[in-house]
This record gives C-alpha cells, sequence and structure tokens, in this order.
C-alpha cells in the first residue's frame, strides 16, 4: 500500500468537531482528486491526560512521527493541568520533539467577509506569520526557575534554528512571489534596539538573506510590527519571529480577519509537519455544533499542498487548490459563521463548502 | 522657592519638536492656573551620546533625579548606538535607576477622529496598559550572553515589583471607577498557561486582588488579548502585564485610536515618575514642523494630574483637565493631524490647543 499517512489527533473540546467536520470535506476531495491516503486518529490531549495519567502516550506519538504529515484539532481544557499549573498542550510537546521550527499561520482577508478594520485596503490583506516553535521563551518551558521571592524563565536563540528560519522564510517569499503574485518581502520581527539575543537574531537573518537576491529583506521591532498589523496590514507578506512574538502578533493578526476561526496553521520541521488551526479548544461553545471549521478546513488545504510538495504529486496540490476556492466561494455566497455574527454552524459549514467542491467541473 | 520642579528631557528627534510645543501649551496654563513651577532643560540621548561620549551624564541623572518630575521628548536615533548594537536608550536607564515599575499607558478614542476598528463601539475605547517597566524580559538589557551558536536572555519576575504593580493596578482601578466611571476590572495579561514565571506572577496579582473586595480581578493570556484588543478593545479597563508584553500591546492598542501620536504615557516608581509621549524620535519627519504633538500634551496633563495628587493641589488636577478638554475640544472642532490623513503640522495644534484654553471660563 503506497497511501500517504495521515494521523490524525482530534483533541479536546471543538476540536473534535473541526476535525470530524474537515474529515467530512477531506473524504469528498480524496475521491474527487483520486488522492491515496489513510487516516489514523490518536488520542491525546486534556481528556486523554485525565483519563490515562498522560497528555500523549509514547506509543501515540511514535505513531506520530511515523506519519507522513499530523492532522490536529486544538488541545486543552482549562480544568485539566498538570502539577505546576500550566496547560495539559501535547501541540508544544510535537513542535519540541520533532523539530517543528517554523509555525506557518498565513493571514489573508477571506473575501465577502465584514472587515474589521474601517480601511478598505484591509480586504487585501495576505500575509504570513512564521513563528519559530521550537525555542525563543518557550525553550524555558518547564526549565522556569521560582523561588518565593522571584521566577525566572531562559529566552535562547540559536544559530542553527535561525538559519533555518530564515531559509524557509525566505523560499517562502519566492514561493509566494511566484504563485500569489506577493512582492516577495521577508520583514524579520525582532526587539534588536534592546536585546543582544535579538541583535544575534537579525545578523543571521541578515546573513541569509544574501543567498535570496530576489527577496527583499527588512526588519521591523515587534512592537512597532504590532502597531503596523493595526494600521496597514496589507503592505507585509512574510514575517519571520520569535516564538513568544511570533504567538502574540499571529493572534493579533487573526483578529484582523475574523479572528481564530479563520487562522489556519502549520508547524514544519525538516522531516514533519503539524497541520492544526491556531484556535484552542473554545470550552465555552463547545458541544453545541457551532463552532467554525474554516481554520481547520485551511489548515487542511495547507497539509495537501505541503504532502504534494513533497512529492505525493500535483493532485494533491490540486485539491489543496480546489479547497481554498471552496472555503472563499462559500463565504462570498454569504455562509456566515456565528464569530462572524451569522448563524451558521458547524454542519452548515461543511454543507456549503462540499457544495462548492461538488459544482467544480 | 516653593515652586514644583519640572526636568525637561527634549531628547532626539522630533522628541525636540513635541516638547517646545508642550512647554508653549504648558506656559499658558501654568500662568491661567496659578501654578508655581520651575521648568530645567537637561541634555541627554542619541546626538548628547555622540557630542559628549555619554547619553545622560551623572551630574543630568542626579538633576532629574533631585526634580519632582521628569518631561521627556523621545530619545533615539538610528545611526547612533552603542557597541553592543543596541539603542541609546536613557529613558530606560530611568526607569531601572528611579524604579519606575509602573509604565501607565492610557488608550482613549479621541471624540471625533476617524476610527481605524469599523465597529462604531470603537468610539469607546478607554483603558490604561500598565506595563511594568523594570524587570521581566527587560531586566536582562546589558545581560544577555551570546556565542557564536548561541544567544540567552533572562526574563526575572519578582515578588515585591509585582506585589506593588498589583496594587498600583487595583488603587488605578478604583480611581477610574471613581472618575470616569470605568467598571471597575483589572485584567493581568501574562502567559500562565505555558511559564512558571507567569503563574507565580498570576498568584501574587491573585493574593493582592482580596485586598481590593470592590475591584474585579481577571486573568487573560498575552495572544489572547492581542486578539481581544482587535475585536473588543472597548470592553477593557486596567490591564497589568509584563515589560515585553506591555511594549507590544501598547503600540498595539495606540493603533487602534490613531497610532503613536495619540498615546501618552507615564513611567511612575514610589517617589519619581517620567511622562513622556509612548512614540520615538520619528527621524523620517525629525525638522520638518509637521510631528503630532498630542500624545505629549496628554503625557503633560498626565503630569499635572501626577503632581496634584502627590500634594502640589487641586489647581493643578484643574489644570490637567483643562489640557485634556482643550485637546479633545481642538480635534472635535476639526483639528486633523498628519497621522490620521489631516494637513495639520505641530503648531497648528498648538493654536488650537491655546485657542480652546483661552476660551474657557
Ligand atoms: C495553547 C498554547 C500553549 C499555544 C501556544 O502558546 O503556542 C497556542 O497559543 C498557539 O498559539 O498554538
Ligand atoms: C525605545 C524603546 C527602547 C522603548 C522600549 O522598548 O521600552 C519604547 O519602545 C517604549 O515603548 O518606551
Amino acid at each position: 500500500d503506497n497511501s500517504v499517512r495521515v494521523a490524525v489527533m482530534p483533541g479536546d473540546g471543538i476540536g473534535r468537531e473541526v476535525t470530524e467536520a474537515t474529515l467530512a470535506v477531506l473524504d469528498v476531495l480524496v475521491r474527487r482528486h483520486g488522492l491515496g491516503v489513510a487516516f489514523e486518529t490518536l488520542e491525546a490531549g486534556a481528556f486523554c491526560y485525565r483519563d490515562t495519567g498522560t497528555a500523549m502516550s509514547e506509543e501515540t506519538f511514535r505513531r506520530a512521527e511515523a506519519a507522513d504529515a499530523i492532522l490536529l484539532g486544538a488541545m486543552g481544557w482549562p480544568g485539566i493541568r498538570y502539577a505546576d499549573g500550566t496547560e495539559i498542550a501535547p501541540q508544544l510537546d510535537l513542535r519540541f520533539r520533532l523539530g517543528l521550527y517554523a509555525g506557518v499561520r498565513p493571514i489573508r482577508a477571506i473575501p465577502g467577509l465584514p472587515t474589521v478594520l474601517a480601511d478598505p485596503r484591509a480586504a487585501g490583506i495576505d500575509l504570513v506569520i512564521l513563528r519559530e516553535s521550537t525555542e525563543g521563551l518557550f525553550f524555558s518551558r518547564d526549565r522556569g526557575t521560582v523561588t518565593a521571592e522571584a521566577a525566572e524563565e531562559t529566552l535562547r536563540i540559536t544559530r542553527g534554528t535561525t538559519e533555518r528560519l530564515a531559509r524557509f522564510s525566505f523560499r517562502l517569499a519566492e514561493q509566494r512571489a511566484a504563485a500569489r503574485g506577493r512582492r516577495g518581502v521577508v520583514t524579520l520581527v525582532d526587539k534588536a534596539n534592546v536585546f543582544r539575543a535579538f541583535a544575534f537574531m537579525r545578523s543571521i537573518f541578515d546573513g541569509v538573506a544574501k543567498e535570496f537576491p530576489g527577496v527583499e529583506s527588512r526588519s521591523h521591532y515587534v512592537d512597532a510590527m504590532a502597531l503596523d498589523l493595526v494600521r496597514r496590514p496589507w503592505e507585509f507578506d512574510v514575517l519571520p519571529t520569535e516564538n513568544m512574538f511570533g504567538d502574540i502578533l499571529s493572534d493579533l493578526a487573526a483578529g484582523l480577519i475574523g479572528g481564530m476561526g479563520f487562522a489556519p496553521s502549520a508547524d514544519i520541521g525538516d522531516g514533519h509537519a503539524v497541520f492544526q488551526p491556531s484556535h484552542g479548544t473554545a470550552p465555552d461553545i463547545a458541544g453545541q455544533g457551532i463552532a467554525n471549521p474554516t481554520a481547520m478546513l485551511l489548515s487542511a488545504a495547507m497539509m495537501l499542498d505541503w504532502l504534494g510538495g513533497r512529492g505525493a504529486g500535483g493532485a494533491w496540490q490540486e485539491a489543496a487548490r480546489a479547497l481554498e476556492a471552496a472555503v472563499d466561494g462559500a463565504f462570498a455566497a454569504g455562509l456566515r459563521t456565528r464569530d462572524v455574527g451569522g448563524k451558521d454552524g458547524t454542519a452548515a459549514v461543511v454543507a456549503e463548502v462540499l457544495r462548492m467542491i461538488n459544482e467544480m467541473p
């Protein structure tokens, strides 16, 4: 059997609901495009921790590691925590253990949706936050020291990871210039005016930039970038940054296009990749069938595209484009989920997206 | 002479221009309200460093320290840096050396200005980012370690500073509930789901909250807060947070109300305080007379208010309210600076604000 193997981790809360919705859409796409794929469902997350004592068993990790790609819903639950009070977040473990340094978080205005910014240029928002996802401040996860009087965490930036992130950034900008007509600009987001670690990061980016003369290389301080993402987000293209900064900026940017329900993401390493929406498990709306599955549908499109690029073949990338076009078409035709003031629930999104797919030639 | 002594540090670039504008307005206010104040101008900043070899001399620091309050324009210049590549920023030294732990950054929609967000509720934005300004990640300034392969910085949070920041937050929420009719809600912004240092910070806040039963105490993760500042900023009141997070979120929030030109700030400790706009020296527009001095005018209003609260007397707080009302009145009457698409330069703002002051009974 030469099927592509996808490990599916539904996780907790609405993670399970958007996963079910996404698999229903993928099922149709896979048949239409003749893709050979085998899905294997794996349990991990907060309820898994509560029920089994481990958030992600070693057996589960090994199966995920052995798959060609991992598709993940969302994980975590307010009342279920580790002993030190931090969240059950096996998605972080996957990032660290599989070396998924490139957290790819595309932010693209969905045509037809009401815009959050008053400026009509906001309809042209099309950028990617590239969140380094294995070090930076998150290096300190499980390593922080706490006494009665003070607590410390360590932010760490390495040359190797920064070089890989830089190459990934410039290549992505090249691809976007070719495929989407973007301008091919990489803007490193740092705080090099105050911290040596960020001056170090910047100097490594500057070095790698020389390998990509066709891409414009810039840098911007993180505070100024937070401002500019509000004032002129349509001007940016590829925005690599440190882990904690990327966490903050990607949520900010998602807010500009309608919220986390529209923000897909992929954590990509040199051999593995996890595809998951940027949102959480939304305990407040879980179980009601009203979650917006768009972010996970778009994450699945990123997965198909990535699998195609890794040699699975052109049909995969066609399926990716079809899925993206179907999502766009459904919203352009009037689909409105609750997070953007509408009434459409999870099933309505699936139905509309499938209708769009089935209408395609 | 029992005058209140204000050290004035114009700094670099547009810092000098907005300082001149602000002193012109203060001059009139001081006479109208019969305030006894002596201004002393002190040089510090990037050009001072270039010309004298030191960004702020010890003599200058001692004079600033001896003043009742410090009014600061902006400091720093792209081409002038310390040997390690970091920015000339004596305002950071003032924060650390004078123990100015409370970085008070009010974000208030100026009536009549075009809003950046499409939702009309944005006209009701009235919140304060309370940026801890002496530790957090900035503890690491000048302390970062760099080798050929990796760089590290230390984020540090202490019990003492966190307790002071927490008390400051709850008191500020009480004052705003009394004076401005706000709801009295403190929302700590942290990342306690991943880092022990933030769980530590949160537990200290929870403890101090018990001393203030009249104020509602909440907490929010920094990534979710970045999203919510875009989606529903009108719902927030007082937002204490770590230094680096506050740097990012205060710029983001300034973007919502028209940019840094409208964002005043105060760095307050137990004995000293620095008042300065949140913006930088804007090399691109310096020297043209087009900088928006509003943020510094509003910072000066915060200074008058603070001096009044410290015992300088009720006339000071009346002057503060008059200045705030004059700024609001000028924009409501049609004043439009370049940063919000108008043509009015620095002198026009001064003239309009003075006209408003002179029309007051
Ligand atoms: C759930 C949380 C641990 C996670 C993170 O901080 O990385 C989330 O915010 C994200 O952005 O993927
Ligand atoms: C100029 C810079 C060092 C400073 C900071 O990062 O604190 C500024 O951004 C601010 O917000 O006051």
